[in-house]
């Protein structure tokens, strides 16, 4: 049995290299929410890190062991959504240029918040290119190759979920052993880091993975066995839209995760409600999954709360306002 | 010169009644803000209070010094907003009756909250009255005498003003000495509290009020040296439509408070779309009154903060959300 890309050392070692980089974001508590479910739930805060998302604790961790000289040509990576902005705020903090390939249907307001994370940043821009007439993977490969750019994927990097994996060690440390710790899964790297935490810190933890109903690739991967690729899902939950775990975190998800379960985009709406009137916080639809699975999943049976102390990812707040304003009007 | 209402003893006196019942809220930061201002902004989140607001300091202080009698009576309080709320629920915690007085007219939302925080209480209910045919007061008196209710306002009462100011107090305490505090506006019961609590740890800082522009009452009551009484003001900041300070408030905020701003509709709803992008933070109109100052207010002379260190009451979350989604959409 091939070992697993990341182990705990690997999570300390990315604490302290975060450490006064990334926010330690607060853990939130909801009275309603607690008595909704009969359990006690704890939601971490990662809609108030740094870009606005978990995202940035993976990118910095992997970003700050490059060598002198990959620092000086820079970083490449792929990405329209948290991890461009993740990279590109990184990059930034350590002196280095970055450049974000992105489709160039890219909505005006991410384009425009990754250009900010970049500005002062000699060196860095964003790349668009056609996403029906040309291939992203050539276009970044000949980019890197000029410039000498180091790649950096969305998760399936062991430095990148050793960097997710510190949402869930801060969270365990402030608050105490928990029974169960609900995580949204796309790729798998914030899952993958926060399982290697979690259990190391607390052996019987149960990790939940939580996945939109639409895009359930893992759920289907673990019952194979093997990773399963599915076709582009079509949810609210953007961040969750990938089609396969990747080969170095479907292990981890494998070994350390008890089970997924999935949320439909009208739970995900109705959670997104939930915390705007209830906790006065805004998240986005990837964020909500975990909450979502807590506050209208399957209480019943083996996902049972009551009694528990429940940690729950809140995973990120980056969301438009004019889609926002349409998911708390129930128009999503 | 009449001695003021309440003095630090007071708000002391409040902060240890409420140590366990009401949250220590957090303070929030935002690099966004401190960038455009040049200042360092702490923003003490009262939007995260027991009942989304501030309130609930001022009436749990209240409620609980009632005497054995006037707690085997009950309160009475008349509020369709945050006041109503934080009476409803002191009331249930001290296990006494509440009766509140709305008009009949009142959303539907404000009504079904206020009920669910009675529940479980003994004794409480919600009286409707007609605005257009009825005499609020004349009811109030009426249902008071016959059951023997204690009234509490919503600001012009001591142990009301001096549980208020704990949430000034919290903050300095919290973040150390400031240079400036910008709190709203209202019936002034929040601002005397927080003037006197702020003034006390701190006896140079600038207290600086916050009113919506069509309803700059305290700022014609300071000009004119008496208080001034206005007609029920157009804004959408529905907690500062009150039209004149209170005769316990305005002496405290002629001693200690520096000067009123104000702010318009738009203001309030650009600070409320900033909030919810930049910091992720569902506030309502009234609760973005002190923000809308410091971001978007007249930022050069002598309210200029660059290089200061400044507070900024956050002072409820408590919005509909179609009202909110209509903000966030600029449709306010």
């Amino acid at each position: 049995m091939t070992p697993l890309a990341i182990g705990f050392a690997d999570i300390e070692d990315a604490a302290e290299r975060l450490r006064g980089v990334a926010h330690h974001t607060p853990v939130l508590r909801s009275r309603t929410a607690d008595e909704r479910t009969g359990a006690t739930l704890y939601f971490k805060a990662e809609h108030l890190q740094r870009i606005g998302a978990f995202k940035f604790r993976g990118a910095y961790n992997a970003l700050s062991r490059f060598s002198a000289e990959q620092r000086r040509a820079g970083v490449l990576a792929f990405s329209s959504g948290n991890h461009a902005q993740a990279v590109a705020l990184s990059a930034r903090l350590l002196g280095m240029p970055s450049v974000i390939v992105m489709p160039q249907d890219v909505p005006a307001a991410k384009l425009a918040a990754t250009r900010d994370y970049q500005a002062g940043s000699p060196g860095s821009e964003v790349v668009l290119y056609d996403r029906y007439r040309e291939d992203r993977d050539a276009i970044g490969a000949r980019i890197a190759a000029e410039r000498g750019l180091t790649l950096i994927p969305p998760f399936d990097h062991p430095q990148v979920m050793a960097g997710q994996g510190t949402a869930a060690l801060e969270l365990i440390d402030e608050v105490g052993p928990l029974d169960m710790l609900l995580v949204c899964v796309g790729g798998g790297g914030l899952i993958a880091g926060c399982a290697v935490a979690a259990r190391h810190r607390v052996p019987d933890i149960e990790v939940v993975g939580v996945e939109p109903a639409a895009g359930n690739d893992t759920q289907q991967s673990l019952a194979r066995g093997e990773i399963v690729k599915i076709p582009v899902p079509q949810t609210i939950a953007d961040g969750a839209q990938t089609q396969a775990s990747g080969r170095l975190t479907f292990p981890v998800i494998q070994a350390l995760v008890s089970r997924i379960v999935t949320v439909s985009d009208a739970q995900l709406v109705s959670t997104m409600r939930f915390m705007a009137e209830r906790m006065k916080q805004v998240v986005e639809p990837t964020g909500c999954l975990a909450a979502a699975a807590a506050l209208l999943g399957p209480l019943e049976g083996p996902l049972a709360l009551r009694g528990r102390r429940v940690g729950i990812i809140v995973s990120g707040g980056n969301v438009d306002l004019a889609s926002y304003a349409r998911c708390l009007n129930n128009e999503a």
